[in-house]
């Protein structure tokens, strides 16, 4: 068995320390140039070490250079000093260089790298035109008119550590409970919210369309022979997928075509669902949901604790991490709610969906923890739920509440009998959905998480359109 | 700190022994059930076990009835036998179950459930249109008629399970090696390869677009002010992503518009992209290519070693996974398929592509080990790769070669010279792709991998439709 295999045997964290296993020696060359986060770490010191990143501080002093770089994969920058006289004419702030030299350690414990050459691999002329300034902390408003460049800030570049640290948390939490990833379609000819909020898809070259036409379907058709849309959520999809490998969950892009431009409101996003066959309790559902949301933070907070402290601050805590998450219904929802009727100006109406005013109220109310509101009037929440066995105007639905952006998950148990689903089903391209309920049906129970949503939660950031490294949203595509 | 923090500390391996943390009581219940991969692992074979899942097989005989019951979680069957006298007279083939009994192990080592409760969850008429039959081992063009029931099949689930397990490698693979996944957008303004083979999105509700008109821009664009694609490769974005983060990849769903319904072409397929800042020797893209294939292989054969087995059955083991891959270049290569003219149709032209035909004759020219061929004419590639310093006809690509599919991964190292790009920029959409040569630029270099074809190549599955859940092609959307 290669190397790879016994990494896998190893673990994940074992992996981590991979560099010490019989690589080939063209991978160890390349595994041999340190990350920054790697000389943080102080690994193999006693080596020459070369370095690659940017220039994030620079100050020319008569003896000595001092210059600090980043390359990305830490929040923490490496102090580098070298002789003056050895310092390029072209180094500057942003540009990216090759460092060659040394690890040390300070007294006070900080390692530093004694630099014995510098090469500027790409120069970087501030006044021609670079959007970034070395003396100021621009805004985020700013950033984002610069998603091609946004990575070279320690704002973003912390929030898409941490992303990348969640998704990864993500599969193995789902691994770690048998479920199997299926990739959802994202091009589909059904509609499963019945919002009717898609996109619709189509060539863009007419020559194929042309090519592709078959009698008696819509010119602009001819592609699919049907009308194709982007995905709204993957749950019919994981639902079929249920009713033969039993838990399984697809972590992916979702699409809305709203109007809204909200700081909460994204036109492409991702979403973490997952589905569960021979679950009949609502209970069962929930406890998945609340175990995937800290399970992901403790990962997260292990991998990437600088950069989660940089972005919240010292004093801002995830306080909820050890605490149950609060479960409440609807209805004592709708009461505490009216009874702190003086905290909000939107007024609530009894039956209808919550507005974000009110969730945010509810989870201060409940002193940050993030709370599920269960078992939810029947008429305002979609075809697919199944009604309650001792209230047949409700149905098993949940929401999950959490502080910042309101509801970031929401999830319900399925209708799974044929003659009830039979009378709701919205449309006869549905039919396949039916006919899971007719052979070998099982109930089934699953839940979806906005995914940038919850990042807005973790790294305390107010808009939406930070948590993702190339946002979509009403009159904005660029790239 | 909680359970699940220290399960992650634990690593991947240790999540799987996770039942025995001090869990909630909640999940605890919740996971009490066994799978049949758990029954089949003898997990505490002393309780009561709980199963349930789908009856594959039954013999009703006077005294006692067997039967076969699987759930997905594995490709074997767990057997099951119960006095008949207890047997529910609606049990049958298909139908989903839930059984309550004690395991035990056969004088032979096999182990089986003796059932002391059988309840029929879902019943099964397979009178009554179901479309499979116990008695038949259904081809694959059958079952794709049927994709939303197709996962109860013996072949489809174990294909999906590998599916699965090649997913999780690829995000340990390169999290092993400090990689940050980005989330490259679905949604693009850009046209990446040039092909003109793309979908273009657009609202489907009419009066959306009316509401977001903006004087200037033609009414169908309203939405994102800008003409909007569906992405045909993330790579120009994790390009920029790399100039900043240094290691970046993504893993997700891309599109063409092509009209191809061979056994090789999705509409909608994942591909594995990555990108690497301070690179500029090919052989450093290569020997990650390489050592991913190879390292989620392994992975795979740990934890599907039966569903592989299965699929390629005994005497066809993966042989090339302990050779090292081929290197040739694009000039030997067009020699070595010139010298077999005998053996193919379509003749080669020099200086063009290779046919599929000729890339499966060069691998099987190797004994089916994996082959890359590099430096290409520059002309037949796109704007983005950095010609060869020794050879200004040719530029630094690669294509890797496999058997059953041909190409399954293409990479190259990128322009990345200022003035030389732009002279090659197909479009000024595309400045700010540029613009990334202008401040601290670095070399990188960068491949893509087809998932469906590297799971063909792995399942030595045919048809590439059968490896991804919900196939899309040319005239078909269906779900």
């Amino acid at each position: 068995m290669v190397a790879s295999a016994l990494g896998a045997l190893r673990g994940l964290r074992g992996l981590r320390a991979w560099g010490a296993q019989p690589l080939s020696p063209c991978l160890r060359r390349c595994l041999a140039k340190y990350t920054v986060a790697d000389a943080l770490r102080h690994r193999d010191n006693t080596d020459t070490a070369i370095l690659r990143g940017w220039v994030k501080s620079l100050r020319i002093q008569k003896k000595y250079t001092f210059l600090d770089i980043n390359d990305g994969s830490s929040n923490e920058k490496l102090q580098v000093f070298l002789p003056t006289e050895k310092t390029p004419d072209n180094l500057s702030w942003g540009s990216s260089i090759e460092v060659t030299g040394h690890l040390s350690t300070t007294p006070r414990g900080q390692i530093e790298l004694i630099a014995d050459h510098i090469t500027v691999v790409g120069d970087c002329k501030v006044t021609d035109g670079y959007p970034f300034n070395s003396k100021q902390n621009h805004p985020p408003e700013y950033l984002r008119q610069y998603l091609h460049m946004r990575t070279r800030t320690k704002y973003i570049s912390s929030i898409f550590r941490i992303r990348d640290a969640a998704t990864r948390a993500v599969y193995q939490y789902f691994n770690s409970l048998d479920y199997i990833n299926i990739h959802t379609p994202i091009l589909t000819s059904n509609d499963c919210e019945g919002a009717g909020e898609m996109f619709r898809v189509e060539p863009e070259n007419a020559k194929t369309l042309l090519k592709m036409y078959t009698e008696g379907v819509p010119a602009e058709q001819a592609y699919f022979n049907t009308k194709a849309f982007l995905t709204v959520s993957g749950q019919l999809h994981l639902e079929a997928a249920a009713h033969g490998l039993s838990r399984v969950y697809t972590f992916g892009p979702t699409f809305r075509a709203e109007n809204s431009k909200s700081r909460m409101h994204l036109s492409e996003f991702y979403m973490i669902e997952a589905e569960t066959a021979f679950v009949s309790d609502l209970k069962d559902v929930i406890v998945v949901i609340e175990d995937l949301v800290k399970f992901v933070t403790n990962s997260v907070l292990s991998s990437c604790e600088g950069d989660v402290l940089s972005l919240r601050g010292e004093n801002n805590a995830i306080d909820w991490l050890d605490k149950p998450f609060i479960k409440i219904t609807y209805d004592e929802a709708v009461d505490l709610i009216l009874k702190n009727k003086h905290k909000f100006k939107i007024p609530l109406e009894i039956g209808q969906a919550l507005r974000k005013e009110h969730e945010l109220l509810l989870v201060e109310l409940m002193n940050g923890t993030p709370t599920f509101v269960i078992n939810w009037p029947k008429e305002i929440k979609p075809f697919y739920m199944r009604s309650l066995r001792e209230d047949d105007t409700k149905v098993a639905a949940l929401d999950l509440l959490a502080p910042i952006t309101g509801e970031i998950a929401g999830g319900s148990l399925r209708e799974n009998n044929y003659e009830n689903l039979k009378k709701k089903l919205p449309s006869p391209d549905l039919n396949w959905y039916l006919e899971l309920r007719k052979f070998g049906s099982t109930p089934t129970g699953g839940f979806g998480l906005g995914f940038e949503r919850y990042l807005q939660l973790i790294c305390n950031v107010t808009n939406i359109k930070d948590t993702i490294p190339f946002p979509r949203w009403p009159h904005n595509c660029s790239m």
